[in-house]
């Protein structure tokens, strides 16, 4: 059954939920969670769940603010399975709030972000969007990552928790042969709740690295990551188009768009990661 | 006559300067400056200014790591003329270098970033980037913009500060008729400097907002701006493109390419601005 947005009896809503560690007028409010492995992929947690884990703190801490407009965060450390302390710091209220939100283990940082919150329900309904969504093929004639190769889901854990499927030309590096071009599309959704916007700054950081269609095989570890979030998302499959256009001196440039059901771009994101070696 | 990269004799070197406030062995570092009057544009201080500004403070803190890699910036409050604050506190030390930086006025909080430096010089050769630079008529062709009309100068005394250059079909908006496509291009440089990876931090926000082309004149504050320095600038002249492809609900996202003279893609720059009113 697919619930309408949060869930609290959806798996991603029960893995990001987060222990208050005090009450809410501290300057700085303390959560504590968990990180389960089954979020994992090449040995660390997905910086996309990581970002929805502090998204969830912010919106605990600004709950009339409750979506994400603009997320920015620096990966400083690899997180691995098991205990989290979240802060979250409010640095400026307004329509817009913008907090200061960190996750740690061991008392050392591992993800440090700028996040700025409001209500995306109270936007003009003005579109002027010149961006055109991809045209993709059914999900049901795309590859389910899910399916991918042997090696691939050993490593990535990750791609039992959601369902996404890959465009046949977005698949040929699960066949040795990369297109070449630095292009990944396909579709995204939740088995057992709709999409909103917490959930795209999972999605922004979802897909494979866009490296694989490059013959870049590998973990291609997240540098920064900026997410905006631009409109509440109409429920069913979100369609994703992943793209680099600046592969240079062992960086690469990543960028994410997400268009929801209805043919509106609900999310940019753009990353900076390491080529892999 | 030009010099190379930083020049303590530059203007744009001399404004940006700090004054450390306390040792070197601070937690958190405190630097006060002075945001000049001539930086401004609609009443506040350009936003590229103030991210070099926060720049220098990082490059201050962490001096083995001088180059900015990933800047994230969330402008919380418009900054004018006066003295300025600015903190500066290391999250991560290593290859690249993490820094919590922000910039205030009057006790608050005007500008605050996210910073990753590192030393770009010593990254691999390889450059297999996909994007093209943009082709645009010589220098000589285009049209600066501090000869724009009266009404642009008067609000905007920043374009004083750097020579720039728009292509003829980026200036139309000055003469009432924008190309509503969306794009500026143009030419960049300082007077009496080379450009350098902190010079590109100011660069990287320096073209009127890409909404004039789409008829829509007036301020656009940013929300938020995530800048990406890939390489050191070779001297010149810098070429920039700066684009809007997601116009949606009072919000637009604006992303600007810089390309230096020996045609390398040397800075990426996203940012999230509100429409004009």
């Amino acid at each position: 059954m697919i619930q309408t947005e949060t869930s609290p009896t959806a798996e991603f809503d029960r893995d990001v939920a987060l222990t208050p560690l005090d009450g809410p007028d501290e300057p700085v409010r303390r959560f504590s969670g968990h990180l389960p492995g089954g979020w994992s992929v090449g040995g660390g947690i997905n910086g996309g769940f990581l970002l929805a884990m502090l998204g969830t703190a912010v919106r605990e801490t600004v709950p009339d603010r409750p979506h994400p407009v603009a997320v920015a965060a620096t990966y400083v450390g690899a997180s691995t399975e098991g205990p989290a302390e979240v802060t979250a710091r409010i640095v400026r209220r307004g329509t817009l709030t913008t907090v200061a939100a960190e996750l740690a283990q061991d008392g050392a940082a591992r993800i440090t972000a700028l996040a700025t919150f409001s209500d995306l329900a109270g936007l003009t309904d003005e579109v002027g969007t010149t961006a055109v969504a991809p045209v993709l093929p059914p999900p049901e004639d795309c590859v389910a990552t899910s399916d991918g190769p042997e090696e691939f889901l050993r490593i990535a854990p990750l791609v039992q928790r959601f369902e996404m499927r890959l465009t046949p030309r977005s698949i040929g590096w699960a066949l040795g042969q990369p297109s070449g071009t630095g292009v990944l599309e396909g579709w995204f959704r939740l088995r057992d709740r709709e999409p909103d916007p917490l959930m795209l700054l999972l999605a922004c950081d979802a897909m494979p690295p866009v490296t694989f269609d490059l013959g870049r095989p590998g973990w291609a570890p997240t540098v920064q990551l900026t997410t905006h979030v631009r409109a509440v998302p109409a429920p069913g499959w979100l369609a994703m188009r992943q793209s680099t256009r600046n592969l240079a001196g062992g960086f690469f440039e990543e960028d994410c768009e997400i268009w929801d059901s209805a043919g509106r771009l609900v999310a940019q994101a753009r990353q900076l990661a390491r080529v892999p070696r």
